[in-house]
């Protein structure tokens, strides 16, 4: 798992934007595992139409896992017409699917040594749940600043945006933020983290969707935070943020920024008139 | 897995509507699976709250599993202050954590004896990716209706609606059809299922949003059936709608009737004018 050796995962997404690709490269980050970060769109395309994976995907980020020596793998219609060195390869999309898969190999499952299989699973499927209410934040965030289509401009959907972002600010996020204080709080461990003692992927989820609506609520985020009302929540970021790989990783040049991808901000979205 | 036993599992969800819980409901029946379905609001509450399960829930669909007698589970404050009887229960939420969390236990996860760990992995992942991209489609077909918020009346923001459902008509619906109709057109075992050979989760979701959009959007769709551009997928809905189970189901006074839930069939949202 060292950065040095040569690395067995590719993450496929669009170049320039950290976007839900984040939430995968977040997991490799927090762990030291090397990964191939391509951003290639003309490799993107193939995998969505049916040519080379089997199934096809419906969108990024979409994880390239090469067949392991020993490993057998099902032979499809599309990977015997695929180009030549793709055809050891499988592919996963949808960004909690992915970290549902990596979890356990990245040591991001909250594993417990002689725990039974029930309670494992269990415990799997609790991460899962809450790494999907993290994405719905980060759908829901998506949709203040396009609530018609995402294939129209933002300018020509400008007043429903507002409308909107003003819900989304009074109602959303407050729900968003009760739920996952509670979590914490509920958490025996008092680990500042979502489930048991040690980081998961429902943590780096959380986390990410939180930075994006620090990015694009600024406004909210801090009268939230001096309002005193979710506490564990920022505490669990500061303590999340400090945590030795990531640290080194928030500030390092990998990290892209926030722009206009899925989180944006317009100050007229964060109530400022 | 007789009707006749006791049932094992409970589903807990909202009174009147199939909704996101015909999704967990459908895995039930397709298999002939006892289980409870509660729709008592009282008993949804306190697993939101943090009162009774740990980490506590944000919405429902809540699956409650009992502690099978042999299996150890984790001591959490919640439990400790829960209820009699509570104390043995394991709730998971979120759609597709719950169906991937049931898959395998109710056969809906296309094992095959022999396989190797890594191939299930993949296969299990492609089946969470599928219902994913199902439960995006159930998401968008909602917020053609409640483009602004869920909140508000659907009067309150018609305009808004007849604009989002217009794209989504336009575009969105056609790129789910077109995904769905190419995955399975490239699954090499040629059953008239998204995933090898048998019926799976992927499956039963994607069948469940399709009869949403069908009942939602019935002038769209029998455009989309006449027009023969995505042949597999109306295949794949007689088939399934077929399977012996199921068909009973379909047709029994269980399956809840689409009504004013996250689909609805509102004419001028289908192109009426």
């Amino acid at each position: 798992m060292s950065s040095s050796s040569s690395p067995k995962y590719t993450l496929h997404y669009w170049p320039g934007l950290p976007g839900r690709g984040e939430y995968v490269r977040l997991a490799f980050e927090a762990t030291d595992t090397p990964y191939v970060d391509d951003t290639d769109v003309k490799n993107i395309m193939p995998l969505t139409s049916g040519g080379v994976a089997s199934p096809p995907h419906f969108a990024v980020p979409i994880l390239e896992i090469p067949a392991s020596s020993g490993s057998k793998r099902i032979k499809t219609q599309a990977s015997q017409s695929a180009p030549e060195g793709a055809i050891n390869s499988a592919y996963i999309s949808q960004t909690s699917a992915i970290l549902a898969y990596l979890a356990p190999k990245l040591g991001l499952a909250g594993d417990v040594d002689g725990e039974g299989e029930e309670e494992r699973e269990i415990r799997r499927a609790h991460i899962d749940q809450l790494v999907l209410t993290s994405m719905d934040l980060c759908s829901e965030a998506h949709d203040t600043h396009h609530p018609i289509a995402s294939s129209l401009y933002y300018e020509d959907q400008l007043q429903e945006s507002k409308h909107r972002a003003q819900i989304f600010r009074a109602e959303r996020v407050p729900k968003f933020m009760k739920h996952f204080n509670t979590v914490l709080s509920s958490n025996i461990a008092k680990s500042h983290r979502l489930v048991g003692s040690t980081t998961t992927t429902a943590d780096l989820a959380f986390f990410q969707s939180l930075e994006g609506i620090k990015f694009a609520f600024p406004r909210l985020l801090k009268a939230m935070e001096t309002s005193g009302t979710y506490p564990e929540v920022f505490e669990f970021h500061k303590s999340l943020a400090s945590e030795e790989k990531l640290s080194a990783y928030l500030g390092s040049d990998r990290r892209r920024k926030f722009t206009n991808g899925i989180f944006r901000h317009y100050p007229e979205l964060d109530g400022e008139s």
